[in-house]
């Protein structure tokens, strides 16, 4: 299912097919978490600014619409009219990161729902069956994601159950994939390596989860409060140890500098909220580094956010005019921003295979670094 | 620059050629407040929805971003990228909606901003100079919009004070239009009728404003707090003492039974914020009348909100859908409910001119009257 096309130093460029269609590595997913892009994108917004893959939020889906509905109505691919790729999340980081009153147990995690406080359980057999509810093209396996600086015990504790959580997950995921009513039975399943930033416990327990013959594997519990350094030393000493004939993704990372950073430590998926969310506040992604869009340096200017893009911002609207969007509070100044941040994130990630592809991501990474850093 | 194509009864079939295009009437302008449709809907958007004119707020403009800026960039229809017609109010009804402290005078209005309370005042020359930087393709003249239920006394002084108004309007377009720089020196004027509920006040107003040789003349103070049975007696009596080889254009109006009804009495120009701003609030409009989109009915529904609408939100998403995008408070529900909301408004005009086209207005109307009534 995923072929590595080509490898430079450690970046890899591959192709990952899936029942949905391709996926070319490397790839920004566009975050949807509760089946919408924020920001009033629609399917074809998406397919304007180039989207390979969505990414929906099981804890969110299963508490609002339910993931029973999304079953019952066909799938979220239905759902929401989107018909190439959907990764879904397991849950866990959500229950960890918004729910209240939380209690992990053996079992599962019993929590009350941030919307209504309502009680519920979520263990590796219940986010597997959302999962096959939503019927997503990849989903995630449920684990515990443990505070990055958290004592070196609790973070082993965690790790182990995390890999008795990831062999339940395989077990029950193997199950619904063969049950007759289920609407993807070709779902992927991504185990996740967690451990903070201490080295040996990622890597004993990156070497435990190769094992299993998973269809891709995450590296998640980063970019939750630690340094980028410690990002990218936990990176250098792990990725090794997952395997390189693998989809290797990197949870909720990042800035444009970071996937870069990552590509070269041999991560080709990232998702991450922040082109959204900072579209919405008028913060803008360009090769010469961020823009606010409120500030009034921009106010008579009519020239686009950046006069290298082919956004569909770039290519009609004015800085003047999005700017007086913003201030206005009109919807359609943060539509523009999230437009733009998310083509931003997607032409970077072509622009990186092409590198790729002709073998000179080194001088492709170097020259968009010292273009960030001298703007 | 008005021809008038047919009549049946006193319901007119035209068109209004402006140098950005022509306006098939009866036409529904749908409404930009401060250079954009809320909903986060894009020209694009515009386009696909029929839009045939957009119509934007001089009050609100000239407070932001200024009708300065907008003249300095090239005018409204560059700001906000879109070359179709403009229609901008003259801002008199928001001065007398909005702002705060209030003091009606001969010259002119003084008022405070209802965004910083800055000290503002507007007169019949200042309206037609920011309507002259904003180069839309309708001015409309600076009026008072008195209450429907005031005094006749001081009703009777408004109106005059209103005509002697459109008199200083129409010296200060024709001087600005005969200026060197002004962007669009073929801006049009429309003259306003007021005049509240009373029948002899309107029509010694339409008399009068009707000898000056406008482009087009609107009724204005409607609307505004009457019973329709009000607003429908008032049309009668004064719609046949406007001319009718001119476009007769109600401000402010309405649901699509108050725009049928005042078809029929010889209008063909309306706007209103209702549709935009019911879609927003997740109410739509059908043949069979209006919907909820959060009542719990649509909760599993994959159908279209009508199965007879072709918009962009009907050819794609469900009921469903939406009622989640709703709940879930994601722009995008709002963008697709004012979306299929507008096309819903625009396209009953383009059936209404077809009928009159086909000589079948009076059936039409009666069809469609029908229907929202029994559903």
């Amino acid at each position: 299912m995923y072929e590595l096309l080509k490898v430079e130093g450690r970046a890899k460029r591959g192709v990952l097919r899936t029942v949905h269609g391709d996926i070319q590595t490397p790839v920004f997913m566009n975050v949807a978490t509760v089946a919408a892009i924020k920001g009033a994108l629609s399917t074809q917004d998406l397919n304007t600014i180039n989207t390979q893959v969505a990414l929906s939020n099981t804890y969110h889906l299963h508490l609002r619409p339910s993931d029973e509905l999304i079953k019952e109505v066909g799938g979220l691919h239905k759902f929401m009219v989107w018909d190439k790729p959907i990764l879904t999340d397991s849950g866990g980081f959500q229950v960890f990161s918004l729910a209240a009153m939380r209690k992990i147990k053996e079992e599962g995690v019993y929590f009350a729902s941030h919307i209504d406080g309502r009680k519920i359980f979520m263990g590796p057999e219940e986010s597997m069956q959302i999962q096959s509810n939503i019927a997503s093209t990849i989903a995630m396996a449920f684990d515990e994601c443990p505070p990055a600086l958290a004592e070196r015990e609790y973070i082993e504790a965690s790790v182990e159950r995390t890999t008795r959580w990831l062999k339940r997950c395989i077990v029950e995921m193997d199950r619904l994939n063969n049950m007759e009513d289920t609407i993807n039975r070709k779902q992927l399943l991504f185990g996740i390596n967690q451990g903070g930033i201490i080295p040996e416990i990622r890597i004993e327990h990156a070497k435990i989860i190769s094992e299993f013959d998973l269809a891709g594997y995450a590296v998640g519990g980063l970019a939750v409060g630690e340094s980028h350094e410690d990002m990218y030393k936990t990176l250098d000493a792990v990725v090794p140890y997952l395997p390189q004939n693998k989809p290797t993704y990197l949870m909720g990372v990042g800035t444009p500098e970071n996937m870069l950073e990552a590509i070269e430590r041999g991560i080709d998926f990232f998702d991450c909220v922040l082109p959204a969310r900072n579209g919405r506040h008028g913060h803008v992604f360009t090769n010469h580094g961020t823009m606010n869009m409120y500030n009034k340096v921009h106010e008579k200017d009519m020239g686009p956010i950046s006069d290298e893009c082919a956004c569909p911002t770039c290519q009609q609207y004015s800085r003047a005019y999005i700017r007086h969007l913003l201030k206005a509070k009109e919807m359609l100044g943060m539509r523009l921003c999230v437009m733009h941040n998310l083509y931003y994130y997607n032409n970077l990630m072509s622009e990186v295979r092409e590198a790729l592809d002709n073998g000179t991501f080194a001088a492709y990474k170097k020259m968009r670094l010292d273009r960030y850093q001298n703007s």
